[in-house]
């Protein structure tokens, strides 16, 4: 019998067979070197066997599916993984639960029902407000600092002496960057970069510490309006779903443990399945409420994180997603004195595409994928400099002074590459009579005309990507377009990783807007009969697409988040097109970014599909080696020796009943967990106790409840030496029936019941069930 | 050990109380009074027991719960429910599978991946085709008919003898739908209604005959042209998705059993996995294409079929709708002469409703939550008294003669009812100077005005829809409204059913735009100041996704594709909330629409999720029996007894090895499939004959797939007595790792493995593997 456990999943293609060996996790040696072959090839498991199995011919066949060239990554990253722990997404029905769900009457079904509503319509609540919170801060803040700089540069522009706003300029970016990494590098690291890795890990069943706390949420929500007022090339797009996935952690829980408030409410739903729903439900609000697009909100929810499809959680997760984005725009509308009118459902908004203007017709749609590679190319580089850039950041920059002075060195510069570039472009265009600009500078062009590269920097960058897509032909020349992009590819890769709370899909998509609409205009020149490429608009979108997929390589929720924040559907199939090749291309090359940070965060992350070429590989192979049993009546030290002991780190233990013919190993009989240990101890239900105090209250699942989520570690609970020698009946409190497989079972079988079900233990046993 | 199988899941909650006695398919007599203690509760599993459980306690508990007045389904739907099988949709991994697994390299994978994408882009292709061919075919023979119609009655306005232009008009519709339940009731009376029931199904994992064949798709797309052509009161959307899932299936399998061609391709596809995958990407491309709403398309095969989240598939379903409704656009464009203006995305189109004139406000969120209620309560009725109508027509017009009859009758009614309802209207509207109207009936109207009553009958149901949308206000008083609204509710519910090929989408959208529309006239009437209620296509859109949501009750995919056909996101949330009321209010009385259909073909229908209050059934509890076994090698004789054995209709057979020690029972070491054998007992694989021609060839996967999806039934594969005799070996070809459960396991544990892994079988042993 042996145990798989989830814990020891990389997420790396090839990556660790230098580093397998080194593993402290895997217990037992001689299986080593089968761990290379098997990590080789995406290995997922924790490794190891139980019994000597020939696995010499079915190393051969391997060999060859063996990527090459394994690249190392510096730090041991094997150490820091132990910080990472599965969640636990399977309902332990053990006996009290089940007693619990039979006592409960039809009528508190229907509550409990009805609560879970209730939550997901306060989450996205909660969700549109802080987001509309952000939105109006950060135009607040910038409005206030662009309009003092514009002020200071109209005042020298004639005297002389712009180097004076450049630095009012560079001193202003900076302190307010100062004021957002000091909040994240001193009081809450976690809060720091977009936070869209964490939820990826979070959904997909890996328990990150600190990540869904209340004080996270009030440091990220403060960091991104710093970074974003302070000019640096960030979105607040990114940390709006980590804010969302926060708040639905919080809200579905009843307490925060921040506060020590406990409200006494949903106290049902304090267990992991539960709570992993409710952030579902939170990131999706996130998502809704950043790009106005709830559909896209629900589809990123479910390709990040739900493996199982269940549709009451879907439609859950949807109703969270419209109410958030309802909430914004209601709140943004009243904010713009134009109550009822709901026409911003986002943060970021595109701008309306209206399909006649910017109609595309058949043949564009080779150009569109030609775009699509590009933008595959460009994101793989991106992503390759940011995790060299990360890399050199691990080790050398992990002093919080440090970081908040990297993060200030960031803004200076981009003030000081924005102001030089502004002051050397000579892109002069005429002021329109609609005054779309909201901060013209006319710096040096002559009166009723401004200076176009400051529309592209001399602005939030939501607002540059809005112009970029809508600004009329001609407002941007050639120059100023691939200037701009050079430096804001440089500046935006720098800015990702920075010890502040922010985002990279605004980055990305105005790098991809300023390159596509070059590209629209560059298509217009040559081509004789220009008229129908007239609008670099078109291509603006179709750039930002290519380049965002090219750096974060979803496909599908970025599709429809693209779809819907364009509201318009019939750009659809370019957009599908395109970000299909840019993730094509860019896979080639490197990993998602995302990807890559979790990466480098050393967290254990189970892919979505099983290696093609492993149906070889069966369960007994890979499953996790020795297992630790305890039996169903078990000495509390024996308990507890086990749970100490820090080099069997499992974190469910098959229960075992003894069968006299056998010889060491017991047929199963049912799954507990650690946690579940740790209680009983806590509360020492012993047998003995139980004896001699026959009115000692019954343990409830409240208590593991109360416990949840921070069970106190091992250490913390004193066993006396006599309570040492007491037994523990577990029969009452483990699950009866955990999914087994035999172990015959191939890899992708395996692979299949983990997702399909977000199993976090599955127990193998052989044809005796042992 | 026994033997779970998903054959016998009732759909119903509590109707089968009454009749659980009479079913066949319950092997043993002494469970039945089990059995309706748990089919009371929404029971779903084949019920029996192996062994006698004292089930007491338990049914105490549950009396509580089963829900009073059980109604009884007059025909004896046991017998029906024969008929159909489920879908094999868990791999059988047998020996052959993982040797050819094996055998494929890394390249041979990807090729199997570009293969399932082209072939997804000829699934969307030829679905938009189809769509495209629809579309066109109805508008003109529907214009052709109108134009003679109007042609006729403004000749005898003034003469009088209108009564002429009736019998004309009448006669057009009955000749048209004549042609139509014709072909359907004599050719493929499969393709009859919307076919949306049947795609239920069959995406549930149910097999029912004839559904996906090339012949019901040709029916289909005849039928529904015939139908809306011939003036009923239908809609085209629903057979679109039908034959999207036929085109999947025809399209996935490289051949056409109808047709004797067989195009050698896509072999590898011959499988029930496979094929049930393109249905779901066939069914989303037929709704893409049907309301251009890809978004919708993906949601709406998740919601109904893919129980299991698998993130590429779902790609390819994303994929393969987005062609589909690029398609349809395009050709349209170009048979409209206006190509590359892509601007009719699907077969029915909302047309644009612009933020700015149609916004809404927050305090009348609550009216629309009305409407909601309303539109449940009138969806309600419908269902009820379709389903009264239905029962009718299963006892009495069951011959196809009969039924042809009856189309023509509803043909000629519907004629009659439409032209009495506009000969007796004075509602006269000035014509517009845009001339919006297709086919204006100046009838009684003074001169440059029109008969607005004609404007919602004269026309096909696409325009009225749009029209009750979109046209100004006061085109329509509150009278000619109401009157449209209650004939076309009966003539719709009158119609739903007949034996031609019709969709229910079009006809609960008209009735809910007319009463809604109706409701914000007497709105603005009713309050004083009206101008904020000014424009009544709002409520139209609210009464319409009311009415629609009251009677087929889908949430989450029919939202998002009202969001997607308005082409508004700031509708969603209103949509939402309508579509929910609907739904619970809907849910108080009846269930859906095509549940009852499903309900009413007796095809046995898994559900979303588990009785709440089942925690306490066990798998053993639920488990057919008696357990047909076969040993390892097995003599012939015994396999086709077995499989000849009516009664024992099992689909998958568990093989065990004999222990010496227990009495009856093996130990479980694989599971084989009926058609599995069957193909075996074809190429006659027995253990002699193999000693005896050493050179006969081994049986490959390939026979398997040859012989996919028609396997011949047990009576026509001969078998003599000498070769009874003979053993054969099961081992090569069951498949060694079925899923098994304890038999503790709970019901909803149980539930969730066969929703999540979408199996058809499941073994429950005891502690030793039995």
């Amino acid at each position: 019998m042996a145990n798989i456990t989830k814990k020891v999943s990389w997420s790396s293609r090839g990556d660790e067979s230098g580093g397998g060996e080194r593993t402290p996790l895997l217990n037992g040696s001689e299986e080593v070197r089968y761990t290379r072959q098997l990590s080789g090839d995406g290995g997922m498991f924790h490794i190891g066997r139980l019994s000597t199995v020939d696995l010499e011919e079915d190393m051969t066949s391997d060999e060859d599916s063996v990527r090459g060239c394994p690249k190392e990554i510096p730090h041991n990253e094997k150490l820091l993984s132990l910080k990472y722990e599965s969640l636990d997404y399977d309902n332990s029905e053990n006996q009290l639960f089940l007693e619990e769900e039979r006592r409960m009457s039809f009528l508190g079904f229907k509550c409990l029902e009805i609560s879970r509503w209730v939550i997901c319509g306060l989450i996205g609540f909660l969700t549109g407000l802080i987001a509309c919170c952000i939105d109006i801060a950060v135009e607040n803040l910038a409005g206030v600092k662009y309009f003092v700089v514009k002020q200071n540069i109209e005042k020298f522009t004639e005297v002389g002496g712009l180097s004076i706003s450049l630095i009012l300029w560079a001193v202003l970016n900076s302190a307010f960057v100062m004021v957002g990494a000091i909040i994240v590098a001193f009081f809450e690291p976690g809060a720091a970069g977009s936070g869209i890795p964490q939820i990826k890990c979070y959904l997909n069943g890996v328990k990150i510490p600190r990540v869904v706390r209340l004080k996270t949420l009030v440091v990220k929500v403060c960091g991104v309006i710093c970074s974003v007022a302070g000019g640096l090339a960030v979105g607040k797009e990114g940390p709006m779903i980590h804010s969302g996935a926060v708040v639905a952690a919080g809200v579905s829980q009843g307490r925060s443990t921040s506060l020590k408030k406990d409200f006494k409410i949903f106290e049902y739903f304090r267990r992991d399945t539960e709570k992993r729903d409710f952030v579902s439900a939170g990131a999706a609000a996130g998502v809704s409420a950043a790009f106005g697009a709830p559909v896209g909100g629900v589809l990123f929810s479910l390709e990040e994180g739900a493996s199982f499809w269940n549709q009451m959680l879907t439609w859950r997760i949807f109703f969270a997603s419209m109410i958030s984005t309802f909430t914004l725009n209601f709140f943004l509308s009243i904010y713009n004195k134009k109550p009822g009118d709901l026409s911003s459902p986002g943060l970021i908004n595109f701008g309306r595409f209206e399909s006649d203007s910017v109609a595309y017709n058949l043949y564009e749609i080779p150009l569109f994928i030609v775009m699509g590679a590009v933008g595959g190319l460009l994101g793989a580089l991106f992503n390759i400099l940011n995790y060299w850039l990360t890399i050199f950041r691990i080790r050398y920059v992990h002093r919080p002074c440090l970081q908040v002075m990297e993060a200030m060195l960031v803004a200076a510069v981009t003030a000081t590459v924005s102001f030089a570039m502004i002051y050397f472009s000579n892109d002069c265009q005429p002021l329109g009579p609609d005054q779309s600009e909201d901060y013209p500078l006319q710096l040096f062009c002559a009166d009723g005309e401004y200076n176009s590269m400051a529309t592209a920097f001399f602005n939030t960058p939501e607002r540059s990507v809005r112009s970029l897509f809508h600004n009329p032909p001609g407002s941007y020349n050639p120059l100023t377009l691939s200037l701009f992009t050079l430096t804001y590819f440089f500046l935006a890769c720098w800015t990702y990783g920075l010890t502040v709370s922010a985002g990279v899909f605004i980055p990305s998509l105005l790098i991809g807007a300023a390159w596509g609409r070059l590209f629209g205009i560059l298509l217009a020149s040559i081509t004789p009969n220009g008229s129908i490429w007239a609008d670099p608009g078109k291509y603006a979108l179709i750039g930002a697409a290519a380049q965002l997929g090219g750096i974060v390589r979803m496909t599908l929720s970025l599709t429809v988040i693209m779809v819907e924040a364009t509201g318009n559907v019939t750009y659809g199939l370019p957009i599908m097109l395109v970000l299909l090749t840019a993730k094509v291309v860019g896979d080639y090359f490197v990993e998602g970014l995302y990807d890559i940070h979790i990466k480098l965060q050393s967290v254990p992350f189970l892919h979505l599909e099983a290696p093609a070429t492993s149906h070889w590989l069966t369960a007994r192979e890979v499953m996790g080696a020795p297992v630790t049993c305890f039996n169903r009546i078990e000495k509390v030290g024996t308990i507890v020796d086990v749970l100490s002991n820090t080099s069997t780190n499992h974190n469910g233990f098959p229960v075992v009943v003894p069968v006299a013919a056998s010889d060491d190993m017991g047929k199963i009989c049912g799954l507990i967990l650690r946690s579940q240990l740790i209680v009983l101890l806590k509360h020492k239900v012993f047998v003995e106790l139980a004896r001699s105090r026959l009115t000692q209250r019954k343990l409830q699942l409240k208590d593991f409840r109360d416990a949840y989520p921070r069970f106190p570690p091992i250490q913390s609970i004193h066993v006396s030496q006599d309570e040492r020698e007491c037994m523990m009946d577990l029969t009452e409190f483990m699950n009866p029936t955990p999914y087994t497989v035999p172990q015959e079972t191939s890899l992708p079988r395996v692979f299949k019941l983990f997702r399909a079900l977000g199993l976090r233990h599955l127990v193998v046993v052989d044809s005796e069930n042992r």
